[in-house]
């Protein structure tokens, strides 16, 4: 089934561009039901608009009707706002009457943390799912067309806003219709739409952010998220935005415990884990930021600047302070600030006469505020390493209409770092008329240009790479996979395990199970001393603790003895358990421990994990996440996040290690979480050998889970 | 000699609050020189002002003199805005005039970045330093006592400011005078004084700073400091400061070479190791910050608060997506939300009457515009783990008051997030007015409220610990230095290394040094097996990389034939190397690996590092960095800031370690460092063995280096 269909799309299209709004619930006086028909009334020129409320024959000199039922036409979209025990009927009216689409501004379901609340909201999405007749809301402010100029809203704070390609959703309405688009006028930022979709018992932040995409006058999403209904959704947006080019900016709830607390306690939204949330965006390009200015002013950047052509940044400012920190924070943002050319130099040196540097960052004094600077500006500019130029300054018109210029007419981006009062109108206001992505502090601006680097880098990796695809698997696969939950239908011993990853292509250790010690020995003498000795058991999952280990054995009268020793160990440390027997295996030397795993994510489903081993892990949480299945570039990615990865880079004079085959398991490991997805639980190799170059990768030990 | 003198202090008071001003070199055109003519003239009721120019006799309607000589009365501060050729001889006339202090605006010195230029400004310090008439500058724009309203800069901002008790000193003198000065206004924030130092040929951001410790009506420093020239010097100023209990709150480039290098270009100012700043401003409780809106909000949240009586923090805000998001950004910078105690969630439901959510974070609604705003507000804050309310909300006048009555009226602190448009004046004005501590995005307030307490618990420990003091060093260890260095002037053996530290009472492993292998066997059979054998060479670093290194050794024959193998190997990686046999030692099993060091930073002195060991130092660089000598807290606290001490508390069932034993030894280490400064060029113990509680440390290796 298609995670998005065209009648929900049409719906939504209704709910923000009606000919025709119902108000139930409309009153003469200004709390919900009067502020959504009074914000409705601006569009009355363009829009047939219905108070519904039988108590009046007409409210705000419009008439009024008794109910849905006796309006003249089925309405595009009716605006509930009625106590909560009346919004279903109203719907079920509604759906009646053949209306497309409502908004519930109503409050009082699941975030009322009751079961009778939640079973009500759960019974209105079903009904909107059903009917066709699609929601947003309910405990919502409801939405705005800011470009068509429609506000269907019962915002306080009217309908008012400055036009632009930005489309913001946001769960809270009383952050889209307060922080965000009051900063928003403020900046001089313009949206396409406002969307607050409150508890979401049909629609949902995903499905706001899909049907945007589609919206030509569209090009940046951006919201603020408490916690999402189905994560795999966002996935599928994020797919699609990155088709359509069109990055997704996002604030999310769950940096700490605290807030995921509080988000849980007003929306009863889930955060999920926040380690795997930061990975899943990068992965899949969207922006995370930490607020409201930050997710302003990024979108702005966004919406307003192409791909830079190259990497480099160019600096010009009024003040060696102001240089060089900006600087500084650019440094720290990973941004590149190239020195200046020859020609550069000797052309701005040409116009400074000994004041000021000419560098990058440049300091050119008070010949920010002269007729010379677009000359400046060109030479920062127009240098093969750059492609975006900042001006740092806090000029007058002049300046702003000659950085105007220099936007229009250069193929370089262009950034203005603000450094006068924010409520300045000389220079600023002409700044922002003219959509100048502005940022006020260097550290917000620095951090604004390597998203947008990072931001193409991803979308150009994506274009050719595109996302990982699920494979199909095969059907050696498929029976053994058959045949071992018949045996177990848990947790498989360590043979086993391994046994069903070299299924899919991943090196494991030589290795026989003996059933007695003179086995053992015999197969210890076929693999070839050392060896190492281990308790087969599905029951006994931590070895080294139980003491059923032994590492290294250099002969036969070692093994038999620690044969043994290993029998009476485990049934010593767990006296019921299934032992199968020792398994007898090849010792690897010479490679580098690695950690590679699956998990299962209760919205997301198979995740990947990569670690460096031993303690590494536990003490540093050194691992890279990411959402299975993972492409080519993605496992090297992972590879290079990880910090100690460094050891299979050639660490104090080691060779290095065979990262190609490394990334290879990678890849294939997380083909078997998508394919195994429903039967598996758990998955992990640890530790995963990693032999020097051209000698490949070697699992020596397993363990696998499959759901009960 | 004392950092600071009373002639000196007294030179700078007269310079920011002085009788009489000459201003050398000005016009009356509003460039340098009648800019700083023009500020002064603001002060012309209390100043006597004295324009000097031979080109005039009136300027700005005021008499002009022809020089310096010529004046009626020996200024308290001369203005020198003259071509930086003739300063010298401007200072060497004003001495002679009998002139107390100078602000020399001029450009033209070392940050032109040649000789020349570099020797001059040289000139013009030693000038300052010898004669007393102590300089501001070269290459500022002055400073400004804007509680006295006196501003002898040549701003081009003018001279206008709001008064209060932050006093801000910049290198930057368009920085200072720029966004510094500008935001400052724009959100409220009063300033005692504005200080641009320049080049600082002779007084630098420390000389200023301890000045404004001085002064009553000063309650916070606020720098921007592109490089310390003297970083001794900060750290005295820093224990003054802590003394006063007034806090130092920075921003410092270095964050990233680009900014070093832009802060070099322009000012020639070292901004010194990056990490190693972080780690002093800490151990100092000088607060750093990222940019001069952050510099401002956070200073004047130190200014108008106290000391919060409990960690915790209550939040009330009139939407529930701001009050995710607010406590989310609280808890990811380290803070506390206590839930509510029973009565104050009973009193505040009494209150909303079903709407909103009392509880911590609470969402109120429409209630935080309401007459019963004062009611939530002491519910929220009068619970015993409460220590500051936070209001986040964009109200009228009317809430404003509410919320200034509530700070006036109860021993809690406050501040408010404010997050309407920042150039709203209603509510927003009175809350500046009243000098409310004010924020504008979440999670700087979370930052600024996380500051504030670490300040002051910092405060709290140094004023019952006070700072780390030197020990008289020990005859004995005098002697022995004395009789090593006369061995060997530069590197020791690893034998002379662990001999040296004994003598500071540091555990070494019992070893003894075998000039054959004959004498090895014995030794090994006295010290007991099993027992390592190394090369004891000074030549020789790198022993694992030479092969001059084997363990384990558990017999006769082994040691014998690795005494002849460590021998031939040593022979073959340093041909030339002083060998003066091997040394036979214990082995320390059990114990957990860390690394102690000492580097003598060219500004600070003596540096103590700790890390935990092995590979986990050089790839996760997981180290604490302290000035000596440290306290015994400081090394408590250097242990638990590295992540890998988790391995010393019990890791995976292992015993804890003996930290008391560590703290002891980072203590005595940072004893020797401060000691031998002169002497010590670095010293390293690696691997330091940490056993098992009660049982100590070892140090098993050790390398010392001297100066050359």
């Amino acid at each position: 089934m298609a995670t998005w269909t065209d009648a929900q799309m049409s719906s939504i299209d209704k709910m923000l561009n009606p000919k025709s709004v119902a108000v139930v619930g409309a009153t003469p006086r200004m709390q919900y039901g009067g502020r959504f028909l009074n914000a409705m009334l601006k569009a009355q020129d363009r829009v047939n608009i219905y108070p519904v409320n039988p108590r009046y024959d007409e409210i705000m000199g419009i008439r009024s009707y008794p109910s849905v039922s006796d309006l003249p036409e089925a309405p595009d979209l009716v605006g509930i706002v009625v106590p909560y025990h009346q919004v279903l009927n109203v719907l079920q009216e509604s759906h009646e009457k053949g209306a497309k689409s409502a908004i519930v501004i109503s409050a009082g379901f699941s975030e009322r943390d009751v079961d009778d609340r939640r079973d009500l909201q759960a019974e209105v999405g079903a009904f909107a799912r059903e009917s066709g007749i699609r929601i947003c809301g309910p405990n919502c402010l409801g939405v705005a067309n800011v470009q068509a100029d429609i506000w269907p809203s019962a915002s306080s704070r009217g309908s008012d806003g400055l036009s632009g390609p930005i489309g913001l959703v946001c769960q809270s309405g009383a952050s889209a219709f307060g922080p965000f688009l009051t900063r928003a006028v403020e900046e001089g930022i313009g949206l396409s739409h406002i969307i607050s979709t409150g508890n979401e018992a049909d629609l949902d932040f995903c499905d706001f952010a899909r049907y945007l995409l589609d919206q030509d006058s569209v090009s940046v999403i951006a919201g603020f998220v408490e916690g999402f209904k189905d994560a795999r959704k966002l996935v599928e947006v994020a797919k699609v935005a990155a088709d359509r080019g069109k990055p997704i900016v996002l604030i999310k709830i769950g940096r700490s415990d605290l807030g995921s607390r509080a988000a849980r306690s007003h929306t009863a939204a889930l955060t999920g884990s926040d380690a795997l949330y930061d990975e899943i965006f990068a992965q899949y390009g969207i922006t995370r930021v930490q607020d409201y200015d930050e997710l302003l002013e990024v979108s702005q950047l966004l919406a307003h600047t192409g791909r830079p052509a190259q990497p480099g940044v160019a600096v010009v400012s009024h003040s060696g302070g102001i240089s060089s920190l900006t600087a500084d924070m650019c440094g720290q943002a990973g941004l590149d600030l190239p020195p200046l050319t020859d020609e550069a130099r000797d052309g701005i040196n040409d116009v400074l006469k000994g004041f000021g540097w000419a560098a990058n960052p440049s300091d050119v004094t008070g010949f920010a505020n002269s007729d010379s600077f677009p000359e400046i500006m060109r030479h920062m500019s127009e240098q093969p390493q750059i492609g975006t130029l900042v001006v740092a300054s806090a000029g007058s018109d002049a300046q702003a209409e000659q950085v105007i210029a220099q936007r229009d007419n250069s193929e370089r981006g262009l950034a203005f770092l603000w450094t006068g009062t924010r409520s300045a109108t000389a220079g600023l206001s002409k700044l922002k008329e003219a959509r100048i992505p502005i940022f006020y502090v260097p550290d917000k601006l620095a951090l604004g240009l390597k998203t947008l680097l990072n931001y193409h880098e991803w979308v150009n990796v994506k274009s050719s790479e595109g996302f990982g695809q699920k494979e199909a698997i095969t059907d050696t696969n498929i029976d053994f996979v058959t045949i071992l939950r018949n045996d177990n239908p848990v947790t498989l011993s360590e043979s086993k395990s391994k046994q069903l990853i070299s299924g899919w292509g991943i090196p494991i250790t030589r290795e026989k199970l003996a059933e007695n010690a003179a086995v053992a020995v015999r197969l210890a003498e076929e693999i070839g001393y050392p060896v190492a000795l281990k308790v087969d058991s599905p029951d006994i999952l931590h070895k080294t603790e139980a003491g059923v280990i032994r590492l290294g054995l250099g002969g036969a009268a070692e093994v038999s003895a620690a044969y043994d020793e290993i029998m009476s160990a485990a049934a010593q440390a767990a006296p019921g358990a299934q032992v199968n027997g020792a398994l007898v295996q090849e010792m690897v030397s010479g490679g580098v421990e690695v950690i590679v795993g699956v998990s299962y994510d209760d919205q997301l489903g198979p995740v990947l994990l990569f670690g460096t081993g031993g303690v590494m892990v536990e003490v540093y949480n050194d691992v890279a996440l990411r959402h299975c299945p993972i492409t080519g570039s993605e496992a090297i990615g992972m590879i290079n996040q990880v910090k100690g990865s460094r050891l299979l880079k050639g660490f104090r004079g080691a060779p290095p290690a065979d990262v190609d085959a490394l990334a290879d398991v990678l890849a294939r490991v997380s083909q078997m979480a998508v394919q195994l997805e429903g039967t598996l639980s758990e998955l992990d190799v640890n530790p995963l050998m990693v032999l020097p170059e051209g000698q490949g990768v070697k699992a020596v030990d397993a363990l696998i889970v499959f759901r009960e």
